[in-house]
């Protein structure tokens, strides 16, 4: 039906606009027409963009941020405490745990979570990576952060880890479980109250 | 502070993809990481279909539709009636009224309504273009609905064209205001509820 508005180039944006995460088919069209109206401002910058972004992004191969070069800016930051490693399951996580400015760390993409019904084991996450970087001759890591999602798998992706790092003396830490900031008691799992409860502070 | 996590061409990225509609900053940036770590299925094309669309869409010259080639997809449909014209504001409302199929007819794009406040007069939207595609020597235009939005400035607009088009034997005809199908009384404005009374019909 909708083949007969419009050329097939057009129809073409607009599903592979619908593939990205936040836009549907409704506003994929809408994002089509804005990209085309706004030709000279959005569209021509935002084709280049893309082609740019195509040719030069690529894995940091220490840590597994996606940057334009390698090691990353952030790996290759002088300035970034090389004592703690935050481990992450997705860049995304990474990219959220720097948007809140909240440590001068480095981190390591794991790229996943252990999943066995999925077919997710060890050797496809960058687990090895990360033990070699920690138990590596010239590793000055003292601290691991496991901040994997509090789901099952990665508590169970935490757990491996871990146990990969038995016998060293690097101290492995995880994210405080608790009432998030701003968050109201009513909307929250049992699971994250009993949390907040046995970890109460002295206020 | 996100300057530090990334290279500026994946920052930039992220920018321009947060001024399409629907996406903000932060849906942006998951859009951004989507087409990095898809860069064959859907960064590559779409970069693509991108180009493509810079390179061939325009608008037709007929209808403001905007295509690959003008005249457009549907004025150049020997299937459709001539003998009507939906005026539309947008591109998008012709696009939905065609999701809708509801009518066989063609259309007239006004890009946009008057609008005294904006600055927008007769001269600045195609109402000329359509008085004259109705007028013209060879016109087998019979009726004009006009379909523009139910706001204030489309009304305004929709009395504008009825001027233009005094002396022909042209039907003029509006959208039917009512209740919106599946819409719920409780939610709905005064004015469309008055609208839905006067307009009622037999059951």
């Amino acid at each position: 039906m909708s083949k007969s508005v419009t050329g097939p180039e057009i129809e073409r944006l607009i599903q592979l606009l619908a593939k990205l995460p936040g836009l549907g088919p409704r506003s994929a069209r809408r994002a089509a027409l804005h990209l085309i109206k706004k030709k000279d401002q959005l569209l021509s910058p935002l084709a280049a963009a893309m082609g740019e972004a195509l040719e030069k992004v690529r894995l940091c191969e220490t840590c597994g941020n996606v940057d334009t070069f390698s090691p990353c800016t952030i790996c290759s930051d002088p300035r970034r405490d090389r004592s703690i490693i935050v481990v992450v399951e997705d860049v995304s996580d990474l990219w959220a745990l720097e948007r809140a400015a909240v440590i001068n760390a480095t981190y390591h993409v794991l790229g996943g979570v252990l999943s066995p019904l999925d077919g997710i084991g060890p050797e496809d996450l960058a687990i090895a990576s990360m033990v070699e970087r920690v138990k590596g001759a010239d590793s000055a890591v003292r601290e691991i952060i496991i901040a994997v999602n509090a789901t099952v798998e990665g508590q169970t992706t935490a757990h491996y880890i871990t146990d990969q790092l038995v016998g060293t003396d690097i101290k492995i830490t995880r994210l405080a479980h608790g009432v998030p900031v701003g968050g109201e008691l009513d909307y929250l799992d049992e699971g994250t109250l009993v949390a907040a409860i046995k970890s109460r502070s002295r206020f």
